[in-house]
């Protein structure tokens, strides 16, 4: 048996991090040392390093393409170093992003191109894909009220520059799951926590029944 | 009338940069203003950033494919910054290496696949080419020994590791070369120092004869 790659996507305010983290609890007991859970840029010396770029702007503006380039070097690192190592170790491997990510945000958020991006994101992963993706949606003035701390129907309150990018995310995170139905699952991230834990566990467990405690 | 982009390539050792630096000394009475040279990363704060991370890998081992990302990174930051600007200005931007060096070191030199190495190059640059390649061939005996400091013909104390390395960089440069003459002209840089500074002014000067003095 070889191992098993989920990724956990999603607009920010979706809360797969959460739920992530919740299923990670339950799961452990279960899976034990077979269980590793890591997000880009996972910890790895050369993509941290990466990473201090991507967020060491400072005074001078970073092309978007640069930008997509630097996630894709590393998240190869990231594969590279962890992912693979551990899959072929037979592990279940958890990961809070990964190419979608780069479709979603780089691709149709800062508008390079969903398709360019994944193509030229192909050079970074050799073909490796999740085995499955739970995507979690949420209407992006839900999500975007969430992460700016208010409530949803204050949506006049909404930076219309940061609803617009959103909204150009969760439409690529949707065609997304329209093309890949069999890889990418829609969880309703717009439910109660416990709902949204619940339905994602049990889209884990439908595709991995060895899973089930 | 636009810019003209000049690239200067050529393996290691095959003295691209000094020819470049007499080249330049030569065209800067006649171009003045209208004259740039830079290199990647270019001196650009996003780009240098990118260089030190490349440079900076201390005990982890970088990916091949990590590294050709983070060249094209910095080469998207440096075409940006300095290149576009430079030739939207209609100026004469010579270059010391560019894409070719790519396909030959991270293509060829680390066996990712040249074809690769350049489909994904064309995510960094958008179609940006050079109008103008001077590549400077010089056998890869010759080359290695330069950079070592040592005689040609002691080509036994030559490290064969290096050596291959360097013979898959100038058949990758002489496949480029063959691919597209109109673009790329190969100076025999096994000739003396005042021969091949000649000769990559003659080429130079055959395409832009409004640059001879």
């Amino acid at each position: 048996m070889a191992g098993i790659f989920i990724t956990f996507e999603g607009p920010d305010g979706a809360g797969k991090t959460s739920v992530l983290n919740e299923i990670i609890t339950k799961l452990s007991a279960r899976l034990g040392p077979k269980l590793v859970v890591t997000r880009e840029p996972g910890g790895t010396q050369i993509a941290e390093a990466i990473r201090n770029v991507i967020l060491d702007t400072q005074n001078t503006e970073m092309d978007a393409r640069t930008e997509a380039l630097l996630f894709a070097a590393a998240r190869r690192q990231h594969i590279r170093e962890i992912i693979q190592p551990a899959l072929d170790e037979n592990k279940f491997v958890f990961c809070d992003r990964f190419v979608d990510s780069s479709v979603a945000y780089q691709g149709a958020g800062r508008q390079i191109g969903a398709d360019e991006v994944w193509q030229m994101n192909k050079f970074a992963t050799e073909g490796l894909m999740p085995n499955l993706t739970l995507y979690f949606d949420v209407p992006s003035e839900v999500g975007l009220a969430r992460i700016q701390n208010f409530r949803a129907d204050e949506i006049n309150r909404l930076d219309q520059a940061s609803l617009s990018f959103h909204k150009r995310v969760r439409e690529a995170y949707l065609n997304l799951q329209a093309t890949y139905p069999q890889r990418i699952i829609l969880i309703d991230a717009a439910q109660p926590f416990e709902n949204v834990v619940a339905d994602a566990l049990e889209a884990i467990i439908l595709r991995y029944p060895e899973l089930n405690l």
